[in-house]
């Protein structure tokens, strides 16, 4: 499972198939290399989860052989699910500066953390330095993202060169941040590079992305035109982002203040990491509260339409020193995540009916996304040429159209792989040898559950049908000793007057004792029968008053 | 509430303020008028529903001067509520023939259905037809829809005539059943419309929606050219385009299998109603199955990712008799229904994974919408010449702009309503003059609950972090019968060996056990004080293990 001596060889576990949720390996000797440990967020199908993480199993059961985990950048799903999965692997974790200040803030997060995480070590390798590990020599390549520090890595091996991009678009004027390092990547283009592992996003959009210069044009020219008190919600992690529409609150003669944790977070890091020196001072919503609508501009947690985010506060009338009505403009200079269409919805309709004045993407150009549309893909292939193009970070769709695409860009070989395929770059051609156990795991508070856990499916039981208590206490002759008690959760209101709820419970208490008697004396002494008649009788009575079904779990007592 | 003496009065408690869930109510002279009674869709935000209906509570109040309801057409968001409101407001329900089918073929489903519902008579109204009920002359005006026989509703009162468009958009050629009865709009419009009561769904849309037959055109030249299976998914109750798909896969030769029982019934309602007589024959799957891949067309339900239908159980290789694979094509001749976006990704996602090729309204013209775009509002606008525009059938934003839009074309007032909004069309200019109690209800099997009901909240509880069951057992002193029960749903493993859960209800009921013994003795006579003290007890245990905190219920009972 570990290739043959002189074979490169290549293993995606998570990001092959999802966009979100990256975990990539190489393996060369023997030797095993992890590229990104991201998560991916769950939406509303798994009851109690909110965030889903690769399956390391396969790379666990090599983590002898595991020489680090290089991290591409700071984004979730590149480096989220190191917190979770690090203490099963415990092996040297390196990034550039930013990255490295965000994963120790997370860590720093304390509350949520696996036992051992505390002797996880983070190597900072400066922007465009180069690490050793074993029969690997790594180079980091500046690129441009919607984050600071974004990287690619050429994987130099014995077999070959790799260019992993991680994630990555062309921006000309990223405004915080080095521009694309062409020159590194037409050096290792000249040097020959085997394969390119490379970001499949935005396969599907002609053109090109678009510049973050272009974006604080627009926002200052826009925001400049309004009156009335002024929101914009973005990702907190754009920095760029953030010190344009900074910037675009000075140019307005507003005070921009931060609302929303994550926004003071990543700022701070931002800031220790050297970025946003040239800010304006940023206030508190406290702070804020004491300036005149026109001189204040709120920049926002919650573009994504999250409950419990600013933006979302704000709209219900629910903030405690903000408040917007008919006047007042919220900008999202943010794109929708899919999946979250529907609570952006109701989050832009709330604030509509406030009679705020909304400006969205789709009728302003005050959004670029950060991965590269086709052109830019075109042009990352005619630096780099390499001979085997392997397209990640896409659904399945993604990665075929990348696959074509990168074929009609002539490069030789274009292989799309799935989570859990052992891909062999070199020698000969590229090619699918085996395939590893790969899929999702669940974080469940500090636990990791399978995806076919029964907790999930009796937690899916419970929010359909809600749950029935039966308490049966019977003596040595088996015999009851109470009457059956029948409590429920999720099934009746308990707040409000329920009588058929009441009637019911009293009807099912009834019904099982009625069983329990008319069961054979012998019968009696075994707790599976007795638990099972309760059972039967209790649903009978529960179901037709309401046409679901509780679940329903039988405790026998025996004095 | 019920208006002063010849006063016209527009009430919606449903579909001002989202798109579903339509319930409008008139009041002329003290009597009330219902037109349509729908439902809307539940996203996964609610535990356990599915359905949404509006909150009938404010003419349940006054149902004693209902005259009846009548419904504009056929789709859920019309009619749908009937089966599970009717029995609180039991009045005459009025439909053209199609519509009335549709009803009567769910209300004979039985199982899910109210008592009582066997007293509803619908009573048919023939195309182009007039009822009067007390003080409201009605006709209905034929317009075009993605169903057959939508009407508007020209309502004719002593204070002036509203017209009451339902849904629509203007396709000159609809394939099935008859054009926009343009003849009829322009007719009333000289005789002078008070208010027109419209349709905002795509008032951000330019231009015209399209017609069915350039769909047909298109489907029949796309499906002419492709080679191996083909399947394609379309919403049942579009007749027409059920009708085209049908032609399309004679023109090419292939066979129709229709896979879906949605499209069985509704195709069943067309055919006793007069439509689709000239189809050719429809095949079962089990027939379809014998054919060559190139001489069949399998029409499904569940273009919109739905679990259990015809195209996920396809996808997932799940369907008894049809499989598909590289070579065949996938078309979807529909829309992407807000809320969806995520289960149609997946979907699609796995029949690219299957080798399939898909082909969506994103790259051909293979769906039309059946809602005006703006360029037939303003044509509706010409037409009916109303004095005032009463947007509904939209979020805010849609009624905000539809009112806005109205405005440009001259009509003389617009007003945007939300549920609850009495409304005064006459006399004087239109004005709210009052709120009435309007909300949501949560179908609940066959129950209905509130919104805020601690139902919904206990559910969300258990989906979140499960259940934990405490029983103890106590004689007259107070002292422990037997050992503490700890028992959990959701919590841990039950299937799979699960070390820790074991150890943790162990602990759990160690800690109850010393809990109890803890109390004084006469707080032991207490049950909710021992319920409470037991309930900290295994909190505390359980907590810790997981992060997550289970609902903790205890039984006490006393021997």
């Amino acid at each position: 499972m570990s290739g043959e001596a002189g074979e490169l060889l290549f293993l995606p576990l998570g990001g092959a198939g999802e966009i979100g949720m990256n975990l990539n390996l190489y393996c060369y000797d023997g030797q095993w290399l992890m590229v990104d440990l991201g998560i991916t967020f769950a939406d509303d199908t798994i009851p109690g989860i909110d965030v889903i993480l690769p399956d390391p199993r396969f790379i666990v059961e090599h983590r002898d052989d595991l020489l680090g985990i290089v991290l591409t950048h700071a984004h979730e799903d590149h480096l989220g699910a190191v917190p979770y999965l690090w203490t099963q692997l415990r092996c040297p974790v390196y990034a550039t500066p930013f990255t490295a200040e965000v994963l120790r803030r997370k860590l720093a997060g304390g509350d949520g953390m696996m036992a051992g995480i505390e002797d996880l070590v983070i190597t900072e390798v400066p922007l465009g330095g180069s690490l050793t590990l074993g029969p690997y020599e790594i180079e980091f390549i500046s690129l441009t993202h919607s984050i600071p520090e974004p990287n690619a890595l050429a994987i130099k091996t014995p077999a070959g060169t790799v260019m992993h991009t991680g994630d990555w678009k062309i921006d000309p004027d990223p405004l915080v941040g080095a521009v694309t390092d062409e020159a590194a990547l037409r050096r290792w283009a000249d040097d020959g590079v085997l394969a390119m592992v490379c970001d499949s996003t935005n396969v599907f959009r002609d053109g090109e992305s678009g510049s973050e210069a272009t974006v604080r044009t627009n926002l200052i020219e826009l925001i400049g035109g309004l009156t009335g008190r002024v929101a914009v919600g973005c990702f907190a992690s754009n920095v760029a982002r953030v010190a344009t529409i900074a910037a675009a609150a000075e140019a307005a003669g507003r005070h921009i203040v931060l609302v929303g944790r994550s926004l003071w977070r990543i700022t701070e890091a931002a800031r220790v990491t050297g970025y946003l020196d040239d800010l304006p001072p940023l206030l508190t919503d406290r702070d804020g509260a004491l300036l005149p609508p026109d001189k204040v501009l709120y920049l926002c947690t919650g573009c994504q339409g999250e409950p419990r985010a600013a933006l979302s506060r704000i709209a219900s009338n629910n903030h405690p020193h903000i408040t917007l009505g008919e006047g007042d403009t919220v900008i999202f200079s943010s794109k929708i995540i899919p999946g979250n269409e529907l609570a952006i919805n109701r989050l832009q309709n709330r604030l509509i009916g406030l009679g705020v004045e909304i400006m969205t993407e789709d009728d302003h150009d005050i959004h670029v996304s950060g991965h590269p549309c086709r052109d830019e893909l075109a042009q990352m292939y005619r630096w780099v040429k390499p001979r085997i193009s392997v397209p990640v970070h896409g659904e399945a769709r993604h990665l075929l159209e990348h696959a074509r695409y990168a074929r009609t860009l002539q490069v030789p070989e274009s292989v799309v792989v799935e989570n859990g395929d052992l891909l062999r770059l070199a020698p000969g051609p590229a090619e699918v040898i085996d395939h590893v156990h790969s899929g999702r795991l669940l974080l469940d508070g500090k636990r990791l559950l399978s995806t076919e856990s029964d907790v999930i499916r009796a937690r899916r039981r419970l929010m359909n049908n809600g749950v029935a208590f039966v308490t049966l206490v019977l003596d040595g002759d088996g015999e009851l000793m109470a009457e059956p008690r029948v409590v429920t959760q999720g099934v009746f209101s308990t707040d409000e007057p329920d009588e058929a709820g009441e009637a019911a419970l009293t009807d099912a208490a009834e019904a099982v004792r009625k069983a329990i008697a008319a069961l054979p004396r012998r019968a009696r002494d075994d707790d599976e029968t007795v638990g099972e008649a309760a059972r039967i009788a209790a649903r009978r009575v529960l179901k037709p008053e309401r046409d679901k079904r509780p679940v329903v779990e039988v405790q026998v007592v025996r004095i």
